[in-house]
């Protein structure tokens, strides 16, 4: 027997007719990099959405195809999003902070068709356009490319419609080990997704909220802020440049309430505080993730009135997994008991299910104190990644393994212990120490090496490189540093190679990492 | 193509699932008609709901059978819910306040096998019985009842799982006229209502939130409070009676924050507030529904702090169909300006869609001024009545007529102008006669007043005013006239005002306007 309600399939282009149509005046403020700064509301980015459609259909994409970007955080990029998805396409948002070899991988392996990107991103476009085998059309979002393009439509487009469970979105991972894998998100679970994260649990967004987030657009699914933002009918205020003086000034000027960002920025909005005396005098909620925000940082935005929100999720949990928020008992806790709780990554909001299991796969109790591997399931998290011959990625039951290690507490709340064991956690990325140790030992005169994480007041982490010479080698530090600059991204460079004669190892022969971050865990790196 | 996220089906056992794992201590506290107080948890709701579906398996029932309800607010209640709906069954909660004929016609066309009910209706169970033919058992809720039957069970049970579009809920609307219509809630469209419900734009719910719904669990599903509440894993405080003494008693012994029910239980907690100087300190959000509020209501209730949210909706929109918020602009608008905007009937939350048709069938203007009947669709909005073999309620586009008259402002927010049989229709212009009656009872010495249209050769209907007075007033059909004419267009004056000695009602206490037109059908006015 079934129920008597409607047919109503959870489409992501319905979050923007919403927007339109009962917050249409509220604004998408862009502050772009060449200074200048551009208004426009809901109501207009549905309108140039749909004549992005029709541009897109134009150059004869199909239903299903990827579109591609390569861009920062901007009002073209937003209804790029709405214009790819509107007509049946799947928009995919590429990190361009990563390296040659991944962005080549990473486009060819979605078949994108069209990519827009920005000016800034220019170089990399020259660079990559003879590699990229699939993309057949390259719109600049600036210099008026992107609005002659939709200035040649009327935006008389009704949205393509199909199935639920089609998909809106396509974001890879940057991968620790072998190639950048693929998350597919659908129209259904990006909705569901956005009505999670708008409960006041979670983000907390409704009219009254103004978001600048600073999370990049390329950036698991900007953290799912462009659907909520359009369901809850927020004010967002975008900045393509990351410069503290200018995100602080937007915030004031626009009475932002909302942020959204890696620990990393703001390190350097207190720097920009500190110099200046200047504050955002509106911020009501700063939501951090990417990696763990240190005590301090939480202290002194919540000293500043200001809720903390400690996020943790991955791109194949579109991607909030869990959030921090005030637990019934919150005004009884005292401010170090309070700082204590947001400094954990926070509660799973309704269809987000975790368990905790040892390296036999067994259950954890939820005592605080039981760590193992973070397991995870729900309605936006991943079952299988794109085009992926393996098969379902999720394990029995749905449980997909996050490769994070974790506690769970009694009241629900979720810690990461060990920050999965091989990653370096910089700046909000991550960095593989397998394919830096990889690289590496492609170096004439590398026998061996080891990279791990070693703490950093800005980064969290940066890389340090052990190295063990071939018997009667003298690679020098410069040698593999030059070695690698040709591998990997530059910011992956190790701050520093240090040179040992051995390293341990497993009964099996692997690295025996926690050994080495044990004896250098104290290690001033100089670059601190 | 199929994206690569998680089957996941929307199903209510979810919900008290994650109130149990992940808020099991928040408690659930009832104030039994006795005074005595008893407390539980989501953890204990969720242990005795899995006894009562082991109960209800052990009785006979089977997936879709109907489970009723004749019961005032409680924790058995909340465990009679979940229970049912966790075997699979249907939850169909009766309205003890109907007519014996509507609750015969009712429980006999849900074809209910069970029925659980508070003593207090010992006496319509005994004077029914006889004429209910499907229910096979009849367990009270109090003296120990209950308890027996879930004592006997060790709660090992796996609810039954099935398609996110079986049924779940089963209401009947009151229906002024004709039998009563059954409204057949599903898994999913009750999942969804709930995620939009906890949104800081409606209910705002988390767990910080303190809940004392008066609104009564039969009356539209609760307003989808025991889904969302469990959902937002939030605390209950359920009183079987509704006597504001205990009310506001409570209120402050549980820093309740949120409160909801109809307008009439407000104006008795302002006659205790008046009487004794207490008042509920610590409530944050209001939410009033079930019929216009007075503006003196919301006046009051805004200056002790509190957001007011006016909600509307009906059993066919599960009910939520628009709820007040504060917009954008709030802080620009001065007290008045906010209340005036409080005392409409708010904005859809993602997923409700709203229009306004004239007699023709044309869409009217959101332009605040162009009134029509109000349609509504979404993903929790009815398509077709509970075994009604005249097929879909909702018209083309899936546009459910609402009965009610509406206009849309600009801004998006709806207001409630007449129900649509009520409204009188004058030389085709539309009169309201909520607005006649609001404007009549606002008189020195009126106690209650109803508008009705009169056939008229000229303008096809023109208003006829039914007055009660006050005890011991002596207001004259001149006093009504003129004050009438101080706060409603001239056209709309009543031609005639007549003085009754009462008004008839609907069982929910609503004006039986349907019994007045009959009445009055054949009324001669003097300007005819």
């Amino acid at each position: 027997m079934l129920g008597g309600m409607q047919d109503w399939e959870l489409r992501i282009p319905r979050l923007i007719d919403h927007a339109a149509r009962e917050h249409g005046r509220q604004e998408i403020v862009t502050h772009w990099a060449d200074g200048t700064e551009t208004r426009t509301n809901w109501a207009g980015i549905h309108r140039d959405a749909r004549k992005l459609s029709q541009a897109l259909e134009d150059m004869g994409l199909k239903r299903g195809d990827r579109v591609a970007t390569l861009a920062m955080n901007h009002s073209r990029h937003l209804v790029a999003w709405y214009g790819a998805i509107g007509m049946g396409g799947v928009i995919h948002t590429i990190n361009p902070r990563l390296f040659d070899e991944q962005l080549v991988y990473i486009a060819n392996h979605a078949e994108d068709k069209v990519l827009f990107y920005d000016k800034l991103f220019q170089p990399i476009v020259d660079r990559l356009k003879p590699q990229w085998t699939t993309i057949e059309h390259y719109i600049c979002f600036d210099d008026g490319q992107f609005e002659e393009l939709i200035g040649r439509y009327d935006g008389d487009y009704q949205w393509a419609e199909g199935p639920e469970r089609e998909p809106c979105m396509l974001c890879y991972t940057s991968g620790t080990t072998g190639n950048p894998k693929g998350v597919l998100y659908e129209h259904r679970s990006s909705v569901i997704h956005a009505m999670a994260e708008i409960a006041p649990a979670c983000f907390d967004l409704s009219p009254l909220s103004v978001a600048l987030p600073i999370v990049p657009m390329f950036h698991a699914a900007a953290w799912g802020l462009p659907f909520a933002g359009a369901m809850a009918g927020i004010k967002f205020v975008y900045s393509q440049v990351n410069d503290p003086v200018v995100l602080c000034r937007l915030m004031n000027e626009h009475k932002v309430t909302h942020s959204a960002g890696v620990p990393t920025v703001w390190l350097s909005m207190f720097q920009h505080m500190d110099a200046t005396g200047a504050k955002p005098e509106h911020l009501r909620l700063v939501t951090i993730g990417g990696s763990a925000a240190p005590r301090a940082m939480i202290e002194r935005l919540m000293k500043m009135g200001i809720r903390v929100g400690h996020a943790w999720g991955m791109t194949e949990t579109s991607p909030i997994g869990t959030m921090g928020s005030p637990p019934a008992n919150w005004n009884e806790l005292s401010f170090n008991e309070q700082v204590d709780l947001v400094a954990k990554q926070g509660r799973v909001p309704f269809g987000v299910e975790l368990r905790v299991v040892d390296d036999e796969g067994e259950v954890q109790p939820r005592d605080g104190r039981s760590s193992g591997r973070l397991q995870i399931r729900g309605p936006w998290v991943i079952r299988r990644y794109f085009q992926d011959e393996k098969g379902d990625c999720a394990g029995e039951g749905n449980w997909f393994d996050t490769g994070d290690v974790a506690v769970i507490h009694p009241c629900g709340t979720m810690q990461i212990t060990d920050r999965s064991k091989d990653v370096i956690k910089s700046g909000g990325e991550w960095i593989s120490s397998v394919d830096l140790e990889n690289a590496a030992v492609g170096c004439a005169g590398v026998a061996e090496a080891a990279a791990i994480g070693i703490r950093h007041p800005k980064w969290d982490e940066r890389p340090l490189l052990l190295v063990v010479r071939k018997e009667g080698s003298e690679v020098s530090a410069e040698d593999v540093r030059a070695h690698l600059a040709a591998h990997v991204a530059k910011w992956w460079l190790p701050d520093e190679i240090l040179f040992v004669d051995s390293l341990p190892h497993t009964a099996t022969g692997k690295l025996l990492k926690t050994a080495l971050r044990e004896q250098y865990r104290d290690y001033q790196l100089a670059t601190a």
